[in-house]
């Protein structure tokens, strides 16, 4: 392609309305143009990306049998009503009326039409396994869309739906379905990690998520680089380090006057000790529990979802009135002296830490040297610590790493939530109906492509990993010297010919410009061609991703530059 | 594919709400299947198609220089509103609301989005001319959605859009879009046939259709099967054939008593003379011209499209009070004897018949041989006739065909219209701002699977022309004989390894039933494996589209199936 004929050119001007880094750049080297937040239309550059990341979908989702179809975004609002999601979701759900009052919801996900038919065509164990996916355009309200591509009110999405006949077929193409992701990412030039996660609104059921690190993102993800296994912040595990106290022994419980802040360091500051020697307690109101104090470190923080999934019933802080009605302190609550009406858990953090700092459970006064079992009593020791980067793989013992990351892909075990709604049964051998078990995996197509320029970028511009660059070299013709336009010219047809794709820059402008354009769109290679270059009997050959220029004969250019994009 | 593991098997009961062929048999045979009026979703079979319709489309847009894009459904009604079609096309319109009060229109066309994306990107003539398209899904409130693919009210389309600096780039453009858009239907297997059309909504520039025919369109089109010149019904022009009257002279004018009824046919029985004696004339009141009358021959039609050109003015019958007030007696005016504040224009084909009977303006009287200039004065001769199957073609004198189509395509030179909405101007040479000249070029993608279902088929299912057929081969295996299973497997590897696209039917399943599915599913070639064709040392083949079976060596058919496909 000639770039003095493509439309949607660099752009240096920073949109003003550019509120992410995939946004800004890919504004600002024309592969898209943001239509209205979380709409975004794609221009040819970006079309020829995201066209590749669909090919690779489409290979990885052939290879596990995948047999893609096409369903409408226009979804009759009863079929979402027979599911319940109407209303669960309604707040994404984009609706619309049409001709005789039909009412429409417009497709943010497809199980509500899937389901059912798959249904028509299925009709005993024999036809199953099946899986179906299909890319196409899916709809979402979200009150937020500021990240460019990666949240979109419109946006494309791979689904595939899998069908089984028992939970053990479906764990295995679960599994297998996972390779095949990873291996999209991969072929993406994306390093996914793959994390468990539960399943929001869709399922409660397990799920796994697709995580890639950028600063976009909008998750906090915990991962061991060594063992590679990545946790979602909500359900990490880790092991928390001890403190250094090994001489340190129990000392006397003493009861001491101590005005001080409420928070942990003022707390510290106030005694002079370290905060992990803080034992914090915090009281949560329990639904048909009470009370519970929870107890953890002073410098750790209690993970409210691991509390939740403890607790397993609704639960919320007691409130300053409660605590009061409670005749606990604010400030100064603590196990130690057993508080009437009220029964503590801890974090295991706080079983080998020696004489804690602690509330005395009276204003302005507070124990030191309080020891786990001799002062106090924990009901339950859990895992409840919000895990942190500088925390250790539990497996590994090598520092976790915290990372921001952007959801990917997600896999989802539905079992029969779907197919129960639809009446979606299949006779198994012997004859029985078996309500079917179903798995549903999607990736954001659109997504990726912002994905890949959050991960891959410098302060350039866009550097494309080869597999989803939309062409793979850019020459560059500097000067109006006839001999180097027609060396220019000869050198892209000959790489036409030998089907390699090419963005040709022969345009009449400065060499600082097309330099800075080529950065901006971020081919892997760049060829000059110049009087310079041609004096020197070669052409310029830089790699986007790094390494110094260097100059190629003019006669090796084509079969090295095969080689490279065949690397 | 074999076909056990295909997701959407033939369905031979007939979907009791298919309301039109390619419904029908695109339903039974596997490729689709409704989801609702005019929304369905695409099975593997049917979406193999649709994407092979897509290719051709895309190289075809690519060799005009189209570029492609992608622009989302989602539009902002404020850009619809801009241009006034938030109100024109109101009717069609799908709205919906997001989040902060956010109105949506569900994309019918993208007019409104891609003049101003382009205009972000052009400043000057230097930029033009420049096409850029997308193949992308459309909504369309339709009122009436019962003719499967032909309507939808979710669709697939390609539309394209060109931009020029004047109006004669314009027309080259357009003509090599119109024959871009005929390689596409004739690609698709389909005869199209190029009609100048009015715009509808659209536009009231000039505009052409591309009508296939098929007794399920919705348009009447006249079309001369030598010169290839097709016209729609409303505007088409022909040769009419003059009366065999050769020895008839002008005989006196006579006035006769006469009760009769109203129609030709009664007054032609009552008067004992053949339908186009009677000179037929129906009064007009036109804005700002008053009463006209409008003369023609009484086998003939008036077409009201053209009156209403020839007017230019809003006009409409006028009404028996208006004729009485007009001192007229309905049912007998006539030109003959200069009725008042009456002026008579005609259609041509009264110009050659003699001796007329027509009304004599009082009740129950007529006059016979009535003869055009000696008795009666016409202001102004025009065509006005509704043309149907019998006439002949003004250029060929062959007879006209009269055919039922639909529309599968269709180009619009747009002028100005948008551009002016958006403000999208470019400076020309001179620097003189100038607004940008716009076309649009639209084909339904979708619209072109049923219309390539309703031209192509049999009693006994579809028939696919190569280019588009889902798979180009399919291998049927007959019986359980071990033998003959394992030649069909080696010819379907065989075949596969060739890279033709093979369907093959596996299944443990009765000679009837498999014979009746590949007729249904109407694969070009037809391969059956049996342990009959095996003595006989071949391989039956069937070609769907017509020819006996053969039998070929078996040593022969993948070189015989190669020169097939490539043929």
């Amino acid at each position: 392609m000639r770039y003095s004929k493509l439309f949607g050119k660099t752009r240096h001007d920073a949109p003003h309305d550019a509120n992410s880094v995939n946004s800004q750049l890919l504004t600002q080297a024309g592969f898209v143009e943001k239509q209205s937040a979380g709409v975004y239309n794609f221009l040819p550059l970006g079309l020829r990306v995201l066209h590749k990341v669909n090919d690779i979908i489409r290979e990885e989702m052939d290879a596990i049998d995948g047999q893609e179809i096409l369903m409408p975004a226009l979804h009759s609002r009863q079929v979402w009503k027979a599911t319940g999601r109407d209303d669960i979701m309604e707040d994404v759900l984009y609706r619309t009326t049409g001709a005789d009052d039909q009412e429409f919801v417009l497709g943010p996900s497809h199980e509500e039409i899937v389901t059912p038919l798959v249904k028509k065509y299925i009709q005993s164990y024999k036809d199953l396994p099946l899986s179906v996916y299909q890319i196409q355009a899916k709809f979402r309200n979200e009150p937020r869309a500021k990240s460019g591509l990666l949240r979109g009110r419109e946006f494309g999405m791979k689904d595939l739906y899998s069908f089984h006949l028992t939970e053990k077929d479906l764990d295995e193409y679960y599994e297998k379905a996972k390779e095949a992701y990873l291996k999209v990412f991969d072929r993406c030039g994306l390093k996914a990690h793959v994390i468990e996660a539960s399943g929001g609104a869709f399922t409660d059921k397990f799920s796994h998520e697709f995580s890639v690190e950028t600063p976009a993102g909008e998750d906090t993800i915990i991962v061991c680089e060594k063992c590679g296994k990545a946790q979602n912040l909500e359900v990490a595990e880790g092991k928390v380090e001890d403190p250094d106290q090994p001489k340190e022994k129990e000392e006397d419980l003493k009861e001491v006057d101590m005005e001080r802040g409420f928070t942990i360091a003022d707390n510290a500051k106030a005694h002079g000790v370290p905060e992990w020697k803080i034992l914090k307690t915090v009281v949560y109101e329990v639904e048909e529990e009470g009370l519970i104090g929870v107890c953890i470190r002073g410098d750790l923080s209690v993970n409210t979802n691991k509390l939740e999934k403890y607790f397993g019933k609704p639960m919320r802080p007691a409130s300053p009135a409660t605590l009061k009605k409670a005749g606990l302190v604010q400030g100064y609550i603590s196990p130690v002296g057993n508080p009437e009406g009220l029964s503590f858990v801890a974090d295991h953090s706080i079983a080998n830490v020696k004489n804690f700092v602690t509330g005395a459970n009276a204003p302005a006064k507070d124990y030191v040297n309080a020891n786990v079992g001799r002062d106090f009593q924990i009901k339950d020791f859990v895992d409840l610590v919000e895990v942190k980067g500088s925390f250790r793989c539990s497996t590994c013992d090598v520092a976790l790493k915290e990372m921001i990351a952007v959801e990917a892909g997600n896999i989802f075990k539905l079992g029969t939530k779907f197919s129960e709604s639809a009446g979606f049964t299949v006779s198994d051998s012997n004859g029985k109906l078996q309500p079917v078990i179903m798995g549903c995996y999607g990736i954001g197509n659109t997504r990726i492509v912002g994905t890949i320029a959050e991960a891959s970028h410098d302060e350039n511009g866009l550097i494309w990993p080869l597999n989803v660059a939309p062409y793979h070299v850019h020459i560059l013709s500097l000067g109006k010297d006839q001999e180097v336009i027609d060396a220019a010219d000869k050198l892209y047809q000959d790489l036409l010919d030998e089907d390699v794709e090419v963005l040709y820059d022969d345009r009449d402008g400065s060499p600082g410009v097309k330099f800075k354009d080529a950065d901006l769109i971020g081919l892997p290679l760049r060829l000059v061609v110049s009087k310079r270059a041609m004096e020197a009997g070669g052409v310029e050959w830089k790699e986007r991703a790094g390494g110094d220029a260097k100059s190629v004969k003019v006669g090796n250019v084509v079969k090295d530059v095969l080689k490279f994009i065949n690397s």
